[in-house]
């Protein structure tokens, strides 16, 4: 595909709305009858439909053009610890069916991607889809990646993955690329490109789950430094005395994460004879992130308590990176996000006291819009953002 | 001038040796017939010049091209708090000459902007130079800026200069364009593109004078962030009990920069009894950051204590950036940064203990390799930069 059809496919499939010819032409650029006949080639190729007719200011009025999305569908698979969860979305990142299922990482490749291979066949078949129709697969991982290889580096909480060829793996059942990327890299690309109302250039997204990561867009694309390790935030020094699983002391991560609130609420269920968690712990010998959101939910004061002490570290590490990255927009994702709004106060609180005024001037910070479908709409985003890119860099006119 | 014009100046220029009209065909994506038009429009505008003859493949030798550096000068100022420096460089951004005085930045920006003015009449005038051959004006301030409007935005340690517009000033005396910028962007654009024997994308400068703060290039471009304040890293919370002038407990620059350092070496003086540096009190009445320097050559056991203490604060600091950022490059310059080998390992220890094994796996640490020319370089940088760019939004055919 030429770099131009490229670059107009793109800027289609990006836009909020129905894109007229002069409104694709003005923003790269390029003059209407070059633009022309890009539009055509993408219409030709079915890449593309015409949309409503466009609003006139005088004159004939304008087509607009929108991206076809039954052009194919995706693959998105995002993978936790312990869980899996598949989607199937069409070429405009809407899921049309999901699956989760339980899954032991530490399993490792071989054994955790047959089973999920098993779930994807199994979902084609129950819908009564094609193969042929599958376009591409991407997978999110809880790593750190090779984004141009497609494989693994060094994931600590990943054994047996480190440089896995999970592409490879794929290529052996589908007839279709697949791309692997970090799974808060995806969660922002999703929220980023299909989750918010209105137009900003520079995100990032916070996943706090067991871990706590980020994923960077800047200038609206996805930035992942030169390693491919950008936004790991888990191990930022907040001067506590708690020892990280990384060996270093006061990582944010051994403070407030998940791991941390669990064992935080254990400490308290013994120590302080906090009665609704000692309850808990006493009947089923453990506790979960869950037991403590529904702690919240019953206003719980130790619950209430954990959560917010949680929030104001996690917020200390993001004032710091609202001063460094000044950006438009801090989304909060990830498991503990669900816990609502005093833990998202918390946050806020603690990033206003100690960002910069003017850093802080037109900053928004959010619960993730999409929730939990981040990473599956992010997943598949990114798999298309692919396939038009590589599409182009093969220098090829046709390439799906 | 159109913008594919712009794009071979600006690759032909941002090269570190003259280019071919292929090579600039592929990196552009763009036929060799249209390289053409623009590169004999640039010749004919004596923005570029033919360069030696490249060492062809096999038959005829391909023409290379340079940037024409005597195309016109820059005046590029770089303001700190107590000096001024004022360089005039030809549009390869090489200083032709360099002059620096003293100046009280709280004096306010009509003061201080018009003797910088005289400064530089008298530069032009003792190098006998035509004013119409001042292509463009280049300042760079200690403090936040709206880039587009050149104008500064709540400068803490700028009393007065708040929305000042400094590019009218200067418009009353020079029929060209004026930039005004934050200081360590220019500084880091200065040491990415003219400073560096090598080709890194992800670069973050450390500038550590009296304040620390940061300029971030992320993929080759000049990061500003959304309100125009990002890289602020003085204020990352390191932990400690010190009052900052922000208000907020435990920033980095209030332990870790130039007037702590100071304030810190009186302490040692006279609670520690520190043999030389007492002896500069006593007779001054004062320290300086030079002293400092000074006694740190001398291996004076009280001056290489607090430069490391010092060094490792920011390494801390840095370590975060780092896993957050994952660049290839960290440059450190400012004022401290000459302190030498002592500090430098100081940070690079705090760095390698602290950050991710992955994001330091291809990081380098090194000292600003321009020193205390970064930032008139820089600014000359961004100034030629910002008139090529202007010339293309304005869609003129000739624009200087």
């Amino acid at each position: 595909m030429h770099a131009m059809t490229a670059s107009v496919l793109q800027m289609i499939r990006r836009a909020k709305s129905p894109l007229s010819k002069v409104e694709i032409a003005e923003e790269l650029g390029v003059s209407l009858s070059a633009i022309s006949v890009h539009v055509e080639r993408l219409l030709k190729e079915n890449l593309i439909e015409m949309s409503r007719i466009g609003v006139s200011s005088g004159g004939r009025k304008p087509k607009e053009y929108a991206l076809n999305k039954d052009f194919g569908l995706i693959v998105s698979i995002e993978l936790e610890t312990t869980l899996v969860h598949i989607a199937l979305t069409n070429f405009n990142c809407e899921v049309l069916c999901l699956t989760s299922s339980d899954i032991e990482i530490t399993d490792g490749p071989d054994i955790v991607l047959t089973r999920i291979h098993e779930h994807v066949e199994q979902m084609l078949l129950d819908n009564d889809i094609d193969k042929a129709s599958i376009k591409g697969i991407g997978i999110g991982i809880p790593g750190p990646v090779d984004f141009s290889m497609g494989i693994p580096i060094s994931p600590p909480i990943m054994p047996g993955w480190d440089q896995y060829p999970i592409r490879e793996f794929w290529a052996k059942y589908f007839d279709c690329p697949c791309y692997v990327d970090n799974d808060v890299n995806i969660m922002a690309l999703g929220e980023h490109a299909k989750g918010l109302k209105f137009e900003v250039n520079n995100v990032i997204f916070i996943k706090i789950g067991s871990g706590i990561g980020s994923g960077i867009i800047y200038d609206g694309v996805l930035y992942r430094g030169s390693t491919g390790s950008a936004g790991d935030i888990g191990h930022f020094d907040i001067g506590s005395d708690v020892v990280c699983w990384c060996g270093n002391k006061g990582c944010l991560e051994a403070s407030a994460g998940g791991k941390a609130l669990i064992s935080k609420g254990k400490e308290r269920a013994i120590f302080h004879n906090s009665g609704y968690l000692l309850d808990i712990l006493n009947s089923r010998g453990e506790l979960s992130m869950e037991d403590i959101g529904a702690g919240l939910l019953q206003l719980d004061s130790s619950c209430v308590e954990l959560v917010r002490e949680s929030g104001a570290l996690i917020g200390k590490v993001i004032a710091s990176i609202v001063n460094f990255a000044n950006p438009d927009l801090i989304v909060i994702g990830g498991r503990i996000a669900e816990f609502g709004d005093i833990f998202l106060a918390a946050i806020r609180q603690s990033v206003y006291q100690r960002s910069l005024p003017l850093a802080t001037r037109n900053l928004i910070i959010n619960k993730s819009s999409l929730g939990n479908m981040a990473g599956l709409i992010g997943g598949a985003f990114m798999t298309i953002d692919q396939i038009i890119t590589q599409a182009t860099d093969n220098q090829a006119d046709t390439y799906f």
